[in-house]
């Protein structure tokens, strides 16, 4: 069961003076911050609100770190934006096992390293009516009850 | 204050395929329909969790009612896909007077009717590096404490 939306992933040429927007537009303030080589991007994790599965909702500024990661490619064609949505579930290989079974292609045979130590995959755009979807398991214990 | 994800607004040619493709991939139930004259838009609201400010999170499918829309323009110009995300808070006139202050551009004057008899406004996206963001005060009671 897909429990909350994760996080709503953007893309930005800048992360810096992005952080500065969100922070003194909204108050928004960076939550964690890391570099996923894997991906190819420098991340700041603004946390939005707390959720009733026990996880919470994140803006996830996303900037790329080299010119050939998929961030980077996608910038460079669409501009900056909302790059993708991610929900969050307890068990991201059983939801993924699940959804490959219904025909919607999922990008990686196994869930991989995603922010802040948690297990993520993604699902073809193609697939989702044109958003890039990803599912995250959070590193901290979530309860498989709703 | 802004105190969650509100929704994420997600534009569709066929509203009806797409509700099903998330009904029939992820459970997700449709919550909510209705249509709105004003931004041409036929609309179903899928509630994903509940937030902790007593709010909560949507996903709202969108698929225009006429080719003038917004949202129809944009569907010709992207295809399908996230067109806008929303934040919530207890007084959408107040953060848009602030908002507004700090030189972002506010579209509406005075907040407009939307989903479920909210009062909404937008933010211009080339002021938000490149995201359409809407501000949300619900119908229901909200609370100015988070």
């Amino acid at each position: 069961m897909l429990t909350r939306i994760d996080h709503i992933g953007i893309a930005c040429f800048d992360l810096a003076k992005t952080v500065e927007f969100y922070r003194a537009t909204y108050g928004f303030e960076v939550f964690h911050t890391e570099v996923n080589e894997e991906q190819g991007v420098r991340e700041a994790m603004l946390k939005i609100n707390s959720t009733d599965d026990g996880g919470a909702s994140y803006l996830q500024l996303l900037e790329p770190v080299r010119e050939d990661s998929t961030v980077a490619k996608w910038l460079a064609k669409n501009g900056e934006g909302v790059h993708h949505i991610a929900f969050g579930t307890a068990d991201v290989d059983a939801e993924s096992a699940d959804i490959r079974g219904k025909g919607v292609r999922v990008l990686y045979d196994e869930p991989r390293r995603g922010s802040m130590g948690s297990r993520i995959t993604f699902l073809h755009p193609k697939d989702c009516h044109g958003v890039l979807t990803e599912l995250v398991t959070s590193a901290t214990v979530e309860s498989p009850e709703h």
